[in-house]
C-alpha cells in the first residue's frame, strides 16, 4: 500500500504549486527582461529534447530548470508590457487564479447534473456581462435568448453559422445548401470564410465586400443591399450577414443599425463580431459604437482581449437559442438526466462543454 | 501613479496564488466528505448571487468564501475516488501544475512564431505519445503525418471527417455532398452524429449499424461490407468509416484490421476513435487491442481520461496531415511571418490553436 500509485496527493500538490506560483510569480517580476519575441530558430527544440519520452520520472526542480533552460526561450512574451502584436497582453491576478480554481476542480460541464454551478454561473455571468454592455433584454436568459461561452470568436462564429445554415435549410430545403450565401466586409476576420468552408458555404458564395477609406474600412450598406439584390435575381438565398465592431486590420466599425435591416428585411441572420473592441463597449463613452445590436440575432466579443481574462474565453449571446439547440444538439441515453428533463430549457442548452467554472466570476469580483 | 490599475502585479499573483493553492490542496484533503452528485436544485445560484455585477470589487478572502459556500455544493465532484460515472477521475499534480505553468505563461499559439515552444512541443510529445503507443511511423511528425492535440474526441472526429470529406469532394466534386455516406456502429458516440450535422452530411447518410451481442458489440466487417455493396448500387459514394475502441456503453472494441481493409478497397478514409481505451494500449499486454491501426488514416485517444491529464487534452494523429491543412487554412496576411515560410511545413500546420504548452510534458515527466 506505501507504493501505490497516488497521482493526486493533496500535500504534494501543496508543495509543487507553492512552487509553481513562485515560479510564475518570478516570471511576471522579471518579463520585462525577456526579449518580446522569441529569438529561436524553427526546429530548436528537437535538439534538446530526447528522441522519446523518459523512461524514469524526474525531480520536480528539474523539470522547472528544463523549462527555463528550454521553454521560456521558445515562449514570444504576450504578456510582456513591450507586447503590441495581435491582441493586448490580459494577464491578470483574478485571471490566473481563476484559471487554478477551474483547473483544480477540474469538472466537465457538458450536461447541468456534470456540476449544476459550471452551467448556471456562466448562465449567470453572461446575463451580468450583457446588462453591463447594455445589450437588448432579448440577449438574457430569462427570455428565449442568453450567453454561452465559446473558446474564441471563431467557434462562436461557427456556431451561429450553423445555426443560421440549419435554421433556413429547414425552410429551403437541405438541397439548396449550394445556393447559400454569407456577407461581410473583406475586413472581417479569416475566420468567417474557414467557418464557411466547415459548414460547406461553396466558397463563391462567401462575398467579401471590399471596404475602402471613403468608410473608414466600414461595410458600406448601399453596396450590400446592391449585392444581395443581384444575388436574388441570380437565384442565390443570403442567409447570414457578419458585421464586425473593431475590425484586425484597422478597428474599423461597421454600421450596425443600417446593416441590420436590410438583414432583417431580407430575412437573414445576423451576426456582430465585436471579438476585439466589444469589451469597450461596457464604458459610457463608447457604447455607442455597438448602437444597432438590437438589430442582431447574435453578438460577440472576447473576454480574453480587454476584460483580463484569460485566453480562451469568447461570449456569445443568441436571441434564439432554440436555433443553437437545433444544429448542435444530440440526445444520447448517456447524456439524459431527469433532472435535466424536469428543469427548464435555459437550464439545459449548453451544448459545447463549459470549460470557464468561476473564472469570469473571480475576474469580476477580485479586489483590484 | 500610486493608484493605476495594475492587474498583474507579481506580488499580489504570489499572495493570492499561493492562498488557492491552500484552498485546492485542502479541498482534495476532504473530498471524499462531499456527496459526489450535486445535490442543488436546478436554479439553486440565481438566489444566491447579485442581478447584476457587483459594482464594488470583493477581498480575495470572501470570494474564496463565496466559492465555498456557493459553488461547491453545485459541484459533481469528478475528482472523487467514489466517482464513477461518465469518465475516469484525472487530476494530477502534475496535471495541475502543467495547467498552472500554461495559465501563467498564458500564451496563444496559433502560428509558429506566436511561442515556437508551444508547437515544437506539441509534435514531439505527440511523437513521443505516439512510439509509447507503438503507432506506425507513418503518423509520426518526420513523414507526413504527425499528432496536434484537440480539445476533446468529438473535435478530432469533427477535424478529421472536414478533411475526408473535402478530399474526397475534390475528386467528385462539390455538389456530391449530399451522396456522401459516413459508416460506424450504433455504439458510437453520438459526436460522430453532430460532427456530420456541422459537416453537412445529410443524416440519412450516417449509417450506424446495429452491433449486437454476437460480436460482443463491435461492428461487424461483413454487414458493413453488404451496407457498403447496397450504397453503391444506388450510387452513393462511401467515404468515412470511424471504428471505436472502448465505446461508451460497453468498452467494446472494433476489429480494425478487418475494418481498414475494408475502407482501403474503398477508397475511404478510416478514423480509430480510442478516446476512452486508447491510453490503456501503451501497456504491451493490451497494445493487441489496437492492432490493425496501421489501416487507419487517423488515430485518436483522450488524455484527459486514463493519463492523469486535465480536461481537455486529446490526441489526434493523422498519416496526410495535407488533408487536415487543406480542410481548415485560411491564409489571412496578419498571420504570415517569414519563419513560416522558411520553416517546414511540419512546423506551421496547427491551424487550430494550441492551448496546452507544457501540459503533457509536464505529466509525462514529473515525479511520481
Amino acid at each position: 500500500m506505501e507504493n501505490r500509485l497516488k497521482p493526486m496527493d493533496a500535500e504534494q500538490l501543496r508543495e509543487y504549486g507553492h512552487k509553481m506560483v513562485d515560479f510564475i510569480a518570478d516570471y511576471y517580476k522579471t518579463i520585462e527582461n525577456f526579449p518580446v519575441l522569441s529569438q529561436v530558430e524553427p526546429g530548436y527544440l528537437r535538439n534538446l529534447l530526447p528522441d522519446s519520452a523518459p523512461n524514469q520520472p524526474d525531480s520536480f526542480q528539474h523539470v522547472l530548470d528544463d523549462i527555463q533552460a528550454k521553454i521560456l526561450p521558445g515562449v514570444t512574451h504576450w504578456q510582456s508590457p513591450n507586447y503590441f502584436a495581435y491582441y493586448p497582453s490580459n494577464s491578470s491576478v483574478a485571471g490566473f487564479v481563476g484559471e487554478m480554481l477551474s483547473a483544480g476542480l477540474n469538472i466537465v460541464g457538458f450536461s447541468w447534473i456534470t456540476s449544476p454551478a459550471a452551467t448556471e454561473l456562466e448562465i449567470i455571468v453572461l446575463d451580468w456581462l450583457a446588462k453591463m454592455l447594455k445589450l437588448p433584454e432579448d440577449f438574457l436568459s430569462a427570455g428565449q435568448g442568453g450567453g454561452v461561452i465559446q473558446g474564441t470568436a471563431s467557434e462562436a462564429v461557427l456556431v451561429v453559422l450553423l445555426a443560421a445554415r440549419d435554421k433556413v435549410l429547414r425552410r429551403v430545403g437541405k438541397d439548396a445548401l449550394e445556393k447559400l450565401v454569407v456577407y461581410a466586409s473583406d475586413q472581417m476576420h479569416s475566420s468567417l470564410q474557414k467557418a464557411c468552408q466547415i459548414a460547406g458555404i461553396h466558397p463563391e458564395n462567401c462575398r467579401l465586400l471590399k471596404a475602402t477609406s471613403s468608410t473608414n474600412y466600414a461595410l458600406s450598406p448601399e453596396f450590400l443591399s446592391e449585392t444581395i439584390s443581384q444575388d436574388l435575381t441570380i437565384g442565390l438565398i443570403p442567409f447570414f450577414l457578419c458585421a464586425t465592431v473593431g475590425t484586425t486590420s484597422s478597428t474599423a466599425v461597421d454600421p450596425l443599425l443600417s446593416l441590420g435591416k436590410i438583414a432583417k428585411s431580407n430575412g437573414m441572420w445576423f451576426h456582430v463580431d465585436a471579438a476585439y473592441a466589444g469589451s469597450a463597449c461596457v464604458c459610457p463613452e463608447f457604447r455607442h459604437y455597438i448602437d444597432g445590436v438590437e438589430e442582431a440575432d447574435s453578438f460577440n466579443m472576447n473576454a480574453h482581449k480587454w476584460f483580463l481574462t484569460n485566453f480562451d474565453c469568447s461570449a456569445l449571446w443568441v436571441k434564439d437559442r432554440s436555433a443553437l439547440v437545433q444544429a448542435l444538439s444530440t440526445n444520447p441515453e448517456y447524456l439524459k438526466n431527469k433532472k435535466m428533463a424536469d428543469s427548464k430549457p435555459a437550464k439545459t442548452w449548453f451544448l459545447m462543454y463549459s470549460r470557464k467554472l468561476a473564472k469570469l466570476v473571480v475576474a469580476c469580483q477580485l479586489e483590484k
